[in-house]
């Protein structure tokens, strides 16, 4: 490595040294000015050399290592890695008579979703005459069309000149403020400026991926979950680490073991009416999910995207609001409070926190749409916006009574579950041995589908869960789709014990 | 390294091989399982081993690398990186005592994109009295609210029900229905399910970004470019090259200098009404263009954001009508026809490309905002839409003659600059050695700003250029600016001819 002469950097620029000096490494690497196998100065002498701090020399090979340009190796130091130079110089063969179709296969970045199988299935059952307990989406009907129409017709004669034009990459500004007072309803004290407008959870996921996780690092999430939680954080590259999902919500017993074994980036939880086993923490497990965070400081994330649909209108307090130190983000949305179609959320986060944000968003799509926001706010006046939300709880309560009365007359005594106390979803267990899959497949001839559980975990599938989202559902579609599921499930667990030639007695499952 | 019988992999799974076996060697590497330092098997003789491709192995083992978990050293063989294993299972050191503040500093990621200093010029002449050419936003109080009031309207009457509820992540059907027929007239034969709609152009590229590059992976984009163009990219990961900009658009001899250099997964280019520099390219080079892409088996995104407020109404034929092969995709948004503030795009690509930035939408905010689609289809119906954008053209138009008359009259005759055809920026260069940042300071005391042209630049700037967009300027404004404008770069004129002691003669400058 030739001297720091050659690696002039600019201590008055606005670009921070690490980066001006991996920069100038990358683009040695890439022109040849240093050669794949070649040995780097050790982080202490290049800082000496270049009078800068030695964390900053650290930094930038920290950054070139991440991009696989540079390696350390035990005991003889960091060198430029073998395949660099080859990585960045060599050009695909030209070719000069290739008339056919584009090779699109070759380009597709490694990091891209696979399809969601979820949606595939969702989309499979669209067709009318089937009764799908598949996807979790908010009863239609139940909003206000006629309010929400006066509310664009007032926003459009008043504020159209607003309405219409580029707003701030935070949100429209009213909007942060009618959000900052109902949080302030439920005890959480935010100030509209920590108040990021996003296009609903799915985003708010994206936006804290790309803040938050470099490749590589480890964020964990709860297991089962639904697909779309895992989505942004694996295109992120990051690594999804399964924090197992009780009776009680989180299990906190592991998410400290996984804490003790490795650094993690982010805990993303969802203390109320988790999505896919409607799992809500206790006050005091809320209290020591605070203290384990604190303890290993690692920053949550709070999803209450179903927390407004208690059915008793009560849940214990929110982490945010438990939170004393300023180490918790929180998610919100309209989506599931009837408003599924407007893509239109939020996430609340401390001053340094949001600033981190709200780059992301700027970077991802400038802002969210300034009408539907401004919409939003003239709805909420004179209470639209909470009756709204009172009717989807309503309806979602209503059809969870006539499921629970539906499950107890259909279904085998040995199909565990618990009765649904908000949210729009239940989870059950068939017994062990005996496959959800296998009953889907059952169901379906009769025009009924639900999800298994399997679509859920990401790790450690249990095939004999599934989950039946009835936030949808009409009431007579419930007694018929229950009855049909309690009949494939009777025949599916006599054709699965005549399958098994010795019927093993499972452990029992202490799950519901 | 074990042999493979720790590593099972399952063949009938819909995970692809090379997944799996990079799943499992990244486990083992994060349990112990294989150690830093030690050496991985070759490919050929883990391939061997497993009964898989050779190529299945060396994908995997590439992905590992990428993520800085193992290492190639010349001659030796594939080693687990030296801090592989330390940085999977290192947590932080465990705190029992601390109630400080939480210290985000240490959680952001790497990519997270800086703040653009773009827009903290916007933003920080948005006060009322000055004369602003900084932003390129379409003129505002052209759109008629009216009609897009009475689009609104109809929609929740006749379709609230589809129009609140969840949508296809490609978009909503009857919007790009209506898109399919508007590009045909533009002689591009898109299918309805080729067209992905999108938050605005801005997450198009976040789109493209996220499904074609990965970390280290080169993207070409023109130099200079509004930032916001780098964003996504710089947040993937990816590496920026730069394409300069001529007086015909992009520099062809550059880029095929590039592409020989290294391999490159994406060109971005804008054909028509380049922002910042407002050039077009011809005809001619944009079929030699394709055939450069063609050459190196490249795709070609096209940025077409600006091609319907061309002047004259004419535009030469697009990329994505000439290509004759499916390489290129076309971007479009109603951004700036006049709605900037709905946040509305839509990407063209063949269908293989199409799934994969479906699926990084779907990842992404799951689909765009349903009504405001809803709304636009209606809005489109009798042609409003139509009249909409001529409006904006036409305000451009008024708007650009008004510049080039004051222009002629007011700014020194060695200020070299084109008369803008379309769009909405103008782009100028003063002469040599007379800084725009000097004189947006001086302008900027008598309440007049713009953009220097150091602000689009992310290679090699050039200080004496700088941007007047004039979408939404008034004609008085326009009168008084420029004259203002013209006061202030004859006074830096005068004051950087006095500080230079030898005037040197610069070259003649070949872009205007």
């Amino acid at each position: 490595m030739e001297t720091a002469n050659s690696i002039p950097l600019d201590a008055a620029s606005h670009v921070p040294l690490y980066i001006q000096l991996r920069d100038r490494l990358e683009r040695m690497i890439e022109t040849g000015g240093l050669r794949s196998g070649e040995r780097l100065l050790p982080t202490r002498g290049l800082a000496l050399e270049l009078g800068v701090n030695r964390a900053t020399v650290e930094a930038a090979y920290a950054e070139l290592e991440s991009k696989g340009l540079i390696a350390g190796h035990v005991g003889r130091g960091t060198f430029v890695a073998p395949r660099a130079t080859a990585r960045a110089l060599t050009p695909p063969p030209a070719m000069e008579t290739d008339d056919g179709e584009f090779p699109w296969q070759g380009f597709f970045s490694d990091t891209v979703p696979p399809d969601d199988p979820l949606d595939a299935l969702v989309r499979s059952t669209a067709e009318p005459g089937v009764i799908s307990f598949a996807a979790a989406h908010p009863p239609s009907g139940v909003v206000p069309a006629g309010e929400f129409r006066r509310a664009c017709d007032r926003v459009l004669r008043a504020h159209s000149n607003v309405a219409l034009k580029p707003g701030p990459t935070g949100g429209y500004p009213p909007l942060q403020e009618m959000l900052a007072a109902r949080l302030r309803r439920q005890g959480i004290a935010a100030e509209p400026e920590e108040i990021t407008i996003t296009n609903g959870c799915q985003q708010s996921l994206d936006l804290l991926a790309k803040a938050f996780l470099s490749p590589g690092q480890a964020v964990v999430i709860e297991n089962p979950v639904y697909p779309g939680a895992l989505l942004p954080f694996r295109q992120a590259g990051a690594r999804v680490l399964a924090l197992p999902v009780g009776a009680d919500g989180a299990d906190l017993a592991a998410l400290e073991n996984t804490l003790e074994g490795q650094r993690v980036r982010l805990i993303l939880v969802t203390p109320n009416f988790q999505n896919p086993t409607g799992a809500s923490m206790s006050l005091e497990n809320r209290r020591r999910l605070l203290r384990i965070a604190q303890r290993f400081q690692t920053p949550v994330v709070e999803n209450d995207t179903y927390g407004a649909l208690s059915f008793s209108g009560k849940t214990a307090p929110s982490l945010k609001a438990l939170d004393r130190r300023g180490s918790v983000i929180y998610l919100g949305s309209f989506s599931k409070a009837g408003f599924p179609g407007l893509r239109l959320g939020w996430c609340v986060a401390p001053p340094e926190a949001t600033a981190r944000l709200r780059r992301a968003k700027q970077a991802t799509d400038l802002h969210t749409d300034q009408f539907v926001q401004a919409v939003m706010v003239e709805f909420a006046r004179h209470h639209a916006l909470d009756r709204a939300v009172d009717a989807v709880r309503e309806a979602c309560r209503v059809n969870a009574a006539h499921l629970a009365k539906e499950v107890a007359r259909n279904f085998p005594g040995d199909v565990a579950w618990r009765v649904p106390q908000g949210g729009m979803s239940a989870w059950f267990r068939l017994p062990d041995g005996v496959n959800a899959s296998a009953v889907l497949e059952r169901a379906r001839q009769h025009r009924v589908v639900f999800t298994p559980g399997a679509y859920f975990y990401f790790q450690a599938a249990r095939p004999e869960t599934f989950r039946l989202s009835f936030g949808n559902v009409r009431a007579a579609e419930i007694a018929r789709g229950v009855k049909t599921l309690g009949e494939a499930i009777r025949v599916e667990m006599r054709a699965s014990r005549s399958r098994r030639t010795v019927n093993r007695q499972g452990a029992g499952w202490s799950f519901v």
